[in-house]
């Protein structure tokens, strides 16, 4: 029987969820892997404050710079988030020889090439399931049950925040306000929702992705990222009216020596799978070359879901099993990814303008686009009014993201949209 | 550099992408794994035949028995499918020291605790990746990803031929023998297809499922098993009348100490993600205890989606990662696993009678069903045809099975339906 013995920096919800977890089955995972997790000091702000789970006393601490050294400790299991502390103590860890467990996909994201450079330099494990889509086990598939697969493209539900209130902006006619208030109140959003609603928590992730489907350095600044905040429910109403679904993706795609790699509310065809992904859930579609398309789905997120995910690593850790990130065998790759700039890439879109109800607006707006080389595949101009202002929706054909967006601004200076245009990009492959 | 020498079984399809793939990726997978996978044998039955991808004449042969006992193979990867040579062969590599590499469904489900056994005794590994749902990798998300899950249901659609007739018979409203035909015709279903669409291929799947979520010997012979091929049109129609569809699933819960497992056309609500799986697709829907529901959906079929998993397999033997099977640290259990008789279990049904539409035939069928405490929750009698034959359709709530199957034998007595009776399960539950 070997001995994994534990330190744990962070006991919010996710920390006591592991430790619960490694409580209550201990034994089970002890016949699986042969190995007795023993975790021997945890930190905490307050070691006085009541918890959802008893920790003996002896084991608290609030020094997570003395826990990273000590030692006792083979593994660090880092679930304190945000990117300044954690950076710090997570790079000491290594540096005292300790692996490391993460659900932090902030810190990886932004901070992943020092980590795992200085991983690959001390001989140590960066092991980090739980940073994307909580429970499932996408970072395993893409790292070993994938590994003969030259990942092709990434389409991804990757926030469950931002999904249940499209969500429920879409099913139950809720503005978004209304929408993010009751996803604060069931506790999907936090109160300051701007990480998840904006799009950067999926960017993280996304980045996470891309570097283990892709391989190499990910600048993370690099990636595109727009959020919800701005979807309107006259759009979600539209969308439907053309067929579609409006959902905040996590899009990567291989284009020639290039990748697209971006962030977006996005219209998808009702019948495309990830269409179908409502509420809080989580979905990952990889499309690799030998494989086809493959989905992972399920809770992206949650105390249990995220301690499922982090002992999983932690098993994997006592196994000595261990798979690189790279796609060249290491863990650190010298190759820095090319992102394409968003500007250079080509999508459908969807324009939404209120316009002065008058003849010709439809035509002057069209002349714009078609001298901006877009060109329109359906047209929607709601009931007439007679002077009024009404919607009137355009989808376009595939056009360059700059030219379009040449187009929108001359439109907005014409003078006769108001309250601002509105754009948002259309996929439909993969089905 | 390490080298693998793996002696391949078995050169149809899936044999021949296996070797394409280690030739294409040959380079990319030495990078990954730091290990070089050289073929050091072929069965074949006709050495003289010509093949998809060119293997040099001195590598091919017809001797099997040779092959698993040649001293510079470490690996056998048995592609010949059945039974009965493949379990000889297996087992020779194994007594001769070889890992194996398997597709093999059925040989695993027949007789995989023979196999399990030999290998554990003899500290050998098998590995079976593609036995399931093709390039899935769900079963290393059972050994590995969700290990510190205890696994408390499993529903799957894990044929892809019958799943592809049942979509087409519901999308384009061909009867049950058309769509047979254009299966076959597409190359989704064999000339004899029996196997798949009389839910046979699907228990061999479940079973391994079942044996990898549950831990422990699977009694195969005692998995209720039922195809598609008495499924009409009128039944998918009324089913979406009711807002279901028609899907096989593999089915298999915990209940107590003993396991349901069974093979059946299921009447799903049309919102459950697994009613929304078409086409040749499959998805296996789990839900762990910590992680809640979680989806693995893909191409369950096909030479290159099967080759990956087989390569994923061979990448793990070359890293010596390996997890049990399980859940008690071994690769095979003292223990039985118990499986309910499938007329204890408790289900709601779909009805369907053709009757003589006369005064009484509704009245008389719900006493007869009411006798033997079967209620009914939903009625459709179709139009009236004064004296003619017309369809009544009964709901029920959840009843047990025996006692159905009695008040349907005293209704079929009764001398009211024509034709027989039609009797579907109905599954709500997991959405």
């Amino acid at each position: 029987m070997r001995t994994l013995s534990i330190g744990i920096l962070g006991c919010g919800q996710i920390g006591s969820a592991v430790i619960s977890l490694l409580r209550r089955k201990g034994g089970a995972l002890l016949r699986d892997s042969g190995t007795q997790f023993k975790i021997v000091g945890v930190t905490v702000r307050n070691p006085r404050k009541k918890r959802a789970v008893r920790i003996p006393s002896a084991l608290l601490t609030t020094r997570g710079d003395s826990l990273v050294r000590d030692p006792r400790v083979n593994v660090i299991v880092e679930l304190i988030g945000g990117t300044q502390a954690a950076r710090k103590l997570v790079l000491e860890a290594l540096r005292n020889g300790k692996d490391v467990v993460t659900a932090n996909k902030a810190l990886l994201a932004e901070h992943g090439d020092e980590i795992f450079e200085l991983a690959q330099k001390r001989g140590r494990k960066v092991l980090f399931e739980a940073s994307v889509g909580g429970g499932i086990p996408v970072i395993k598939a893409l790292r070993e049950g994938l590994i003969a697969n030259r990942i092709d493209s990434i389409y991804s539900i990757i926030n469950g925040t931002s999904n249940y209130i499209l969500s429920e902006m879409s099913e139950r006619n809720l503005d978004f306000k209304e929408a993010l208030r009751l996803a604060q109140r069931k506790g999907y959003a936090e109160a300051n929702p701007s990480l998840d609603i904006e799009g950067v928590d999926s960017a993280h992730k996304l980045a996470i992705l891309v570097r283990l489907a892709f391989g190499g350095r990910v600048p993370f600044k690099e990636i595109y990222s727009e959020g919800i905040s701005k979807i309107r429910n006259e759009d979600i109403a539209f969308a439907e009216e053309f067929g579609y679904r409006i959902k905040l993706l996590a899009i990567a795609k291989r284009d020639r020596d290039a990748i697209e790699a971006r962030v977006q509310p996005t219209l998808l065809p009702r019948n495309h799978i990830l269409a179908n992904v409502s509420g809080s859930f989580n979905a990952i579609l990889l499309r690799g070359d030998e494989v086809g398309e493959v989905l992972f789905y399920g809770k992206g997120a949650g105390p249990e879901p995220t301690a499922s995910a982090v002992v999983s690593d932690l098993v994997d850790l006592a196994k000595g099993s261990f798979a690189p990130y790279c796609r060249d065998g290491r863990l650190s790759s010298p190759r820095r990814l090319k992102i394409k700039s968003i500007s250079s890439i080509l999508s459908r879109y969807y324009l939404r303008f209120h316009v002065l109800d008058k003849p010709g607006v439809l035509a002057r707006i069209s002349s714009v686009l078609g001298r901006h080389r877009v060109s329109i595949s359906d047209v929607i101009q709601k009931e007439r009014k007679l002077g009024g202002i009404v919607p009137l929706i355009l989808l376009t054909h595939d056009a360059p993201e700059n030219q379009l967006r040449m187009a929108i601004k001359e439109i907005d200076r014409l003078g006769i949209a108001r309250g601002g245009s509105q754009v948002i990009r259309i996929e439909a492959e993969p089905k």
